[in-house]
């Protein structure tokens, strides 16, 4: 499996006009080689080049698997581990640079010639992942049918008084209770006007009636990742609450349904945004509908305005639309879909209905 | 005092010869400005300019403080950052690059000519970091005295047949009910033969009498970083088990004994190293002693054999020896210190006697 997905990433370098590249991005390396090393400040990098063995340069601290499909380079605390990475790299010609890769290694690589000229290439790569295979499919849809019903307990733990942090720091326990490795992010736990913030982290504002409750929660199992948010009301909502969630039920739905192969990310994106403009609150989706997912919880290649690629069979991405009244209250609609040959599938079933808690 | 430290940051980089610097790293940004923005894939910067505004480049989505001292440019989904970004740059004169620079910013900046050179330049930022002012230092040490009570109530966590996950998913609660704002790095519990690999990620392993127990842990508090490493055993310790276990703590503590101003880092990697080399463990013990920390839990300037910078008043770090036998089992106990004027305070007080659970 790791040789083909290498051999399709040497193909899609050669097209680029391409010889060899520079992998870093740890959850691409794990794709590529199966080893994942979360490397902190440390360098790690896996050089391909046309002809030559793959080869992971890494941490000696750092254990991979036994049996990995490539060729090693180690280095310790001591060592620099640019020496062998400049050395798998051929002088003469340029190299393709993981977007990833940080200035405190790319630059030093090319004051000591490392190549002949650097390039941004990791689309060679996230082409690939973006095209899940039929395992990668079923890996996803087990990581959200946990999500969903991690989002049935999770409101459970919901009552008056409570604070976000306090909800957030129950939510690992039972992802893991379910079977996932953990989160698949820093969950967001919104109470009121918090929600929003679509970025809001969970501090210690207290639940109270009338609020909105927001969960925009993803767990990562079988080093999948999962990724949707609900948001309910603690006690009955407004009419202007109300009229909020369902503009931003029909977005989500209209963008489900326009899902299908060739049609532009771009496309996705206006289908929802057209039903919040329609409603008055365009000004208020202040964020693209979506990203691509899987290894890692967002994928390049998002689903926004300025997107204008058409999506493909096997291309996974959330579709997200929010409304955010500030010094109000936020409503947010999450699921990920996989596209299909005729349209998509949802991956999450938690439903989309108006759920009051408490 | 963001304004204090933006000077002193601009003299650091006067002395390195550059008049300007693009800070991406965000703890350094917060460090410098009070805004703590994750941006994940998107863009984010502050660019320094003699003579000119310091100015935050962040997408619009994100919420930064509405009294931010230095000026503002943002940006949305559709917008190109690097527009902004090179627009504020010189192009007349080099530029200083945060060292996680990553290279889809750093090589489009090359291309169009934002400066006319590009230069490593952290360390004019890290310098500042590394020197913990008083308010800094009590941060430090509220998070540290939060992680010895947790550490206090994580072991009891623990009984026969539970799985390093279970424990690992409930360490989160238990800081937050403590004040802290949840980890500051992804905790590593590990069980028995699991404790040979430093960085071990919590999985199925079940706990059985005999099992080396070691907790890696540390809490966000204040915005600030703690990590500290303790091992136990679950039932009576083996000879061999004591003697290692003895000479680790040995290391720790002949390691605090040394630190003092003027002290070069690498003597004190070197005098924890000598005493597990002098008890025949030398190969078993395979990282760096330890790790400066603050905003960031792991911040440059290891305490290493390789470097050769001495310590000085305020610089806070790691000391943590291990000893891993691959198979059977590891054991590493880690403390911070805080360098003062005439040696070091430890900012961890939760004993380092052998303790026998269960």
């Amino acid at each position: 499996m790791y040789e083909a997905r290498i051999e399709t990433v040497m193909q899609n370098l050669a097209r680029r006009g391409l010889s060899q590249m520079l992998v870093c991005d740890p959850r691409s390396i794990q794709y590529l080689t199966g080893a994942y090393v979360e490397p902190g400040e440390r360098f790690l990098g896996l050089v391909l080049g046309e002809g030559r063995t793959p080869t992971l340069v890494y941490n000696e601290m750092f254990a991979v698997p036994a049996d990995l499909a490539c060729a090693v380079r180690t280095f310790n605390d001591t060592e620099d581990p640019l020496v062998p990475a400049a050395d798998l790299c051929d002088p003469a010609r340029p190299l393709g640079c993981d977007k990833n890769l940080a200035a405190r290694f790319l630059i030093p690589l090319m004051e000591r010639g490392a190549a002949s000229g650097f390039v941004l290439a990791s689309d060679v790569v996230d082409d690939a992942r973006a095209h899940k295979s039929a395992e990668e499919r079923d890996l996803m849809r087990t990581a959200s049918r946990t999500n969903d019903a991690a989002m049935a307990r999770f409101k459970e733990l919901v009552r008056e008084g409570v604070t976000e942090a306090e909800v957030a720091g129950q939510l690992e326990v039972v992802y893991r209770e379910l079977g996932a490795q953990g989160h698949s992010f820093s969950p967001i736990v919104s109470f009121g006007a918090n929600a929003a913030d679509p970025h809001h982290e969970p501090d210690g504002t207290r639940l109270a009636p009338g609020d909105a409750v927001l969960f925009d929660v993803g767990c990562r199992q079988g080093e999948y990742c999962a990724d949707m948010t609900r948001t309910f009301f603690f006690g009955e909502p407004t009419q202007k609450q109300r009229e909020v969630y369902e503009t931003v039920r029909r977005a989500n739905e209209a963008a489900q349904r326009v899902v299908a192969p060739g049609v532009r990310f771009c496309d996705i994106d206006r289908a929802a945004r057209e039903v919040i403009e329609e409603a008055g609150y365009g000004p208020y989706f202040t964020h693209r509908l979506g990203h691509q997912i899987g290894l890692d919880v967002h994928e390049p290649g998002d689903v926004s305005s300025v997107h204008e690629a058409p999506v493909e069979v096997g291309m996974c991405f959330s579709i997200e639309p929010g409304i955010y009244l500030p010094g109000e209250f936020g409503v947010r609609i999450e699921d990920l879909v996989i596209v299909t040959e005729d349209g998509c599938e949802a991956l999450n079933a938690y439903p989309h209905e108006l759920e009051v808690l408490g």
